[in-house]
């Protein structure tokens, strides 16, 4: 409970110009002001969009709260979307754009600008299987108001692709490395850059990759400081973590 | 490999002010450079330490690597020393701190500035069992130059001590969140507060914790957003992880 | 054995006016006695439904079975029936009351009081995608007689709205937490109330989530006490447990 | 915020009886009451111990915390004290019990009535091995003021053994069925009574038991309804929590 | 390699009444001797049928191995056959009889004697999910002659039907105990009977039972001796052991 | 309860000679009869000794309880005695022969004699390591009056050295297989004998063995059929199963 | 980089030869030279084709990335391609040859010799559910230019069988052994023969196999010396591995 | 069985110049010789030494087996060996050779050559910590008469120090690479080299590597071909796979 307004109130009450029970009002709406201020703040930060989860909704459902955000907010992210329910969405919403290999639906006020942070994110990711996992993390930081550098298919197999982007990767302020079978990719990445990564495994493989695991335990286990991690392939998850780390480069208009 | 030199270079081989071997020498040693700048680099981040891991290394062994290290560089840094060869090496080099919680060793040269950031760390830790992984993740952020607020035993079977702080976590730039048994302190604080938070595990508990297993799970899985996980026990990685988002903060002096 | 009654029986056996084959008889019915008590005291407590477990049955399976019970108990519960068998039952049935939600089947005589105990039990889930293993245990307590409150989507994402539900929780008898992912929040809520708590771990999630396995540990290990667990996904246990605790809370009429 | 002493403390700061100042600290003091007014509940629950988890604390300091303890409450347990420590607290404070299978060191106030509740609350386990968990949730239900009666040894490979015993479990308020190896016994058990069962795994057993797992899947994954399960081994937690079962049952003096 | 036979053999070689070339050929015919005596005997148990697993095999590639087989031997049995395949079967070759519930086909010539063996294998289930396992099982054993006495839906949450049949369980040569979900029933009759015990765990459940993990560790950790066990719903394995153990109660004729 | 006796009674009662008084304690002492009579017979199966289980036991415990049933039964054998305990039990009742390789104490009445079967069991181990687990299923068939032949060292890396013993292991009753590290050898075996065999996996291993978890895996997946499976290293499991096949073939003297 | 290549740029630089542009250009190449010349030596190995992983990838796909490569190289092998699949490609290219038990495609030049090794790689499978597997490694391995000799069916449970071959299999230069359910052919295969062998565990099995887990551990903990192991289900890559070492018996033509 | 010796016996019976019983004698004879050549071939293999498994063996078993050894064989290799057991053994025989990091005892005839092959193995190991199993690897190798180059301390934290070396690895003839934490060294070496690599995992690391589950996971689902893994902690397993493939290259003296 902040002290300056209590003492506000307290006085107007001594002085006879609130009335009793318009101050125990007041003062009972500060009861969940600790968790209140949370959303203030949420929403002051602007470019941070509000986010539907699209698995197991129906189209119907996504549009109708769409539809709802689009009216206080100024930017819409939706996860999760497969085809069907991603144009079924387009259609009744024309203005949102789909993304089919993130499955993500976007929404942003036209007058709103995109990138409102400078440098930039890069996503990086080993194989074009891990591919919609990669999007869903760019989508996230783009939606979030990030520019994002996409550095695709460059697995420890051919690691000299991976060497041809080495600036790009050194030179984004938060690295997202995406990688699925044995997941060695942020470990690589981790001994050569010395900016923060956040590593996603991702359920590519098959066998003893046990829909994850392996890449999830080599994630864990890096030899490479510098690397956190995300659940299997949480895409958002790694969009939103990196945008946290990347908010301090806000570009002031 | 970087073009002005390789001008200047091959100016000086035309100009037959620099022999062919010479050349061939100076051309051979950029072969690394792919590597080698990025230890330049680091070295270039002033308060950034070496690190020695003492685990498996003898007293002896880490006071030769310390003593070496303490002549070119200004922080140093040892963790997982336990009790017996702390003491020793604190015989051997007095100005060093022996911090027996975190089974750490730290030195800096007599004129470095200890904090060189603005703002702090939070590390959050669950219950009293918990704490030598959280020492050791927030002796590592101020060995590396961060301000850090330790915020202990606030697990979520007495929430109330949480809050109490809440105000100290929400305004860190960065907070580390360790605990054990269930896990579930991070994803409380995750959704609390709107900075990024570096999860622990620790393998505190018994039964079906399976060494720290439940927690690592429990954090992997955090239903709230803005939480990205260590290794089990990994305090040292979490300190580090911290500082790297942390170290936009340079105090200029 | 009860000694009683074999004192009346070896009593008429010597005044003869109990033939030795009758006698023999009598005792050797007694041989089950330890069980079948049990299940007499089962009638006894009026209220208790019968059940039946729908998975693995057809809709013709099940309306019989139904039909059956109906001319000798005064209530019918069927758990894990889907729309299609649900809505098949109850065209055949249409007393029968189905929940699409809870995936059950119920049916009271018209003359039965629906809740027969004073008192509550809370049933508190945390996202949802919980809800259809909440409504299975909040849906059984009713068939069972109790009142139910249920305080759904509380998770601990957003912990203000759990704590807005707080005095409810407090008050109830026995409260049953619901959760998927890390499930955390029957951790967070034995840390706020005294009263038992019955934890059950959905299947909900995804990646290192393993079917429910990580919600399963996280409650099983709670630094919380007053929590026990029941299988993943078990509603219907959760609710039949909750009863046994509420079931002292009888009213009489 | 409990809105009649907030009344009185505006009335009060309205007639001037009440300082701004006082009225602040008054109103501050209410910020955590949400929380607070759990301990102070707590407390009004006579014969309630005070809990000292003793793993991982010296005898020293549990000698501290006891003596500490035994001025402001009427009952003290201590759990997971080993004989060595054990001895140590007993020979500075000969007034407490120390029991070396259950581990556990108990204290109370000389004129304070032992056993509060009417009825009586079983523990039953299935061998000798399982005495020591056993043995502490038997004493810390007595520690908390309930009775018990104790079935030991009562394994499903001599099922009669249990039988003998029969009317002795379901004439209990709860019980309490502890196990390892398979873990059969509560199953077996929840079959014939009708009463609330808190199953608790052990780590006893050798091979694929897997400390434990065995017996802890056995009691997730049981056929008979009304049984809860506790962490592998955690005697105390089982004993607690069929004391929130068992409370209603408290005897007014 | 025999050694009567080599003599023989050899002694036809030194008198000429056998050439080289034929010598050579038997004793070359030897070489696998250590392996064919193996098959010879297998003939040689009368009653023992030929298997023929239907899993991965297509109706028609099943119909020309049976009839093939009806040439050479007495009996054929089919195992994994479902209902589709079953049936296909049946109309291409009448006498074979098929069991939907075991998912078997079996077949004898017509003057075969059914039951070869005296006494009878007792086949125990715990519930009725378990019975395709256990039917597979029966069905295997009676069509490798022996009799079959079927003891279902005996599961321990109902324990005192299991009692009712004690009696033709202890009578038994050998007893096969089926069981899914905890699968404790093994444990309580293997500590009611003194002859030997296959159970047979079955991935009958659901959440923490991972597919008969959790039944199959409970039959291995089983408190009581005399039970041995086989692979998930493994039974065709159960009937088959079961008949090595029977066989020694061959019938005379 | 047994007809004939209650006739008995019955008629006793009715003609005087019996009182009701010891008429109801005699029908009382039927109540356990189910399971009593189980325990008559085991002690009328003449060579099946008391076992007691050492592990956990004090030197001194072992040799009250032996003492005790020496007086009783004419074997007593006693399992898992290290060699400190084994030697001081063995000074204290020289009579006692303990077998250090498999951790057993073996006595019989010196007129009893020694082995009561016809044929023999074979016990087949894959390495050294794994010698005390076959020692003790060799021991403790042997102490239930078997003849037991020991095959040692002919894991699969050795193939031939297995097929030396091949017509001992196909002359037994029952074979007993046991084996570390992968575990192939029962399904080596499996697939050349056609009696029953007893799998007995050891925790003999490092690495990816798991403490035994691949042997028995490897044994329940075993293609070949005629197997059945032991928990890990329970070889007293093992030679009692064997026992229970093998009593059959019972001498009559 | 190579020292005589740099020789020659910087004389040619000194005798004005070279411009220092053209000279800085030639430098730079080389900057990836360490990577790049691996690709090139792959092409030099003539007969190593290029290899399409088929999964995830559309027919019309596959067929554009074969026409492609078909202009440029000798072989062409696509794997992971389903029988619908296979069809479709072999329509479009018509001289491709689909295995439609490997699920592979294959093209080489008309005039290119197939076989371009001397002597022969064996594969061996247990079963015939292993077939897909088996092939896999086989038509990768006849892909690459190796004669394969195929010993299928020749699993542990009728180790005559496998006798039969072990000349064909001792004299291969190596083995590829392919096994599901216990995965013990491996070891037996190691043995009796004494070139290396490429083990790869299958999925095929069902309950305690756990997707080909039970086959994986058997192999890894393999007693016999001379055993490697290749992921499960991983066809490819052991004909890939196999070739690694066959590749020394190159044919010179 | 060779058909030219049984020509010859055949004749020689037939002829008289060979008696029966001889001729029986021989042929039995014959009966192993499957698996007897293999021993044969073994031997011949010159330079393959023995290898003594020391773990659970003692000092002085070790001692007479290897004396035993050394009168019949010119190389002898003993692995597992303590540094106690190590000095005892080089005490009583002094010219063995003793490597306490790799626990190995290496003895030779002083006039056989060390080295008979061309070329050398690699042996490349990620951290300082897998050093015992690197070097186990490398000297069981050396035994077998490789040469061995050492490539230690390389791992993918410090990705540049591999490139350094990366000639000496792609010149080799076969490459061990072990590596521990998350085991990701193969496959980045994997995808720069193109000889085959045998990984081995090792169990170094905390936390969520599971006693090196982690590393081994990673192998086998390397997205690099060319390689096959080995057990955890196998370092003699990889250092006799390599061998094999190392025969090929036999120097002729």
């Amino acid at each position: 409970m902040e002290n300056k307004r209590i003492d506000v109130i307290l006085n107007e009450v001594r002085d006879g110009t609130l009335s009793i029970d318009k101050a125990k009002a007041l003062l009972s709406s500060f009861e969940d002001i600790g968790f209140a201020k949370l959303d203030h703040q949420r929403q002051k930060r602007t470019g941070f969009p509000e986010v539907v989860y699209g698995e197991g909704k129906t189209a119907n459902q996504i549009i109708s709260i769409v539809l709802s955000l689009m009216k206080s907010t100024n930017r819409v992210l939706a996860t999760r979307v497969d085809d069907q329910k991603g144009y079924q969405v387009k259609e009744a919403i024309p203005e949102m754009e789909y993304n089919s290999e993130a499955r993500t639906l976007f929404w942003k006020q036209p007058d709103e600008t995109l990138c409102i942070y400078e440098g930039y994110i890069a996503v990086v990711c080993a194989g074009t299987s891990d591919l919609p996992v990669a999007e869903e993390a760019a989508v996230t930081a783009e939606a979030f108001g990030a520019s994002v550098k996409r550095i695709y298919d460059v697995g420890v197999a051919g690691i000299h692709r991976l060497f041809y982007y080495l600036d790009d990767i050194e030179n984004a302020t938060v690295t997202i490395v995406v990688a699925g079978m044995e997941g060695a990719l942020p470990s690589v990445v981790g001994g050569l850059i010395s900016n923060p990564i956040v590593a996603v495994p991702t359920s590519v493989g098959y066998g003893a990759n046990f829909q994850g695991l392996s890449a999830l335990l080599t994630m864990l286990n890096s030899c490479a400081s510098g690397i956190s991690v995300m659940n299997i392939d949480n895409g958002f998850g790694a969009g939103y973590y990196a945008m946290l780390i990347h908010k301090n480069h806000r570009i002031n208009f």
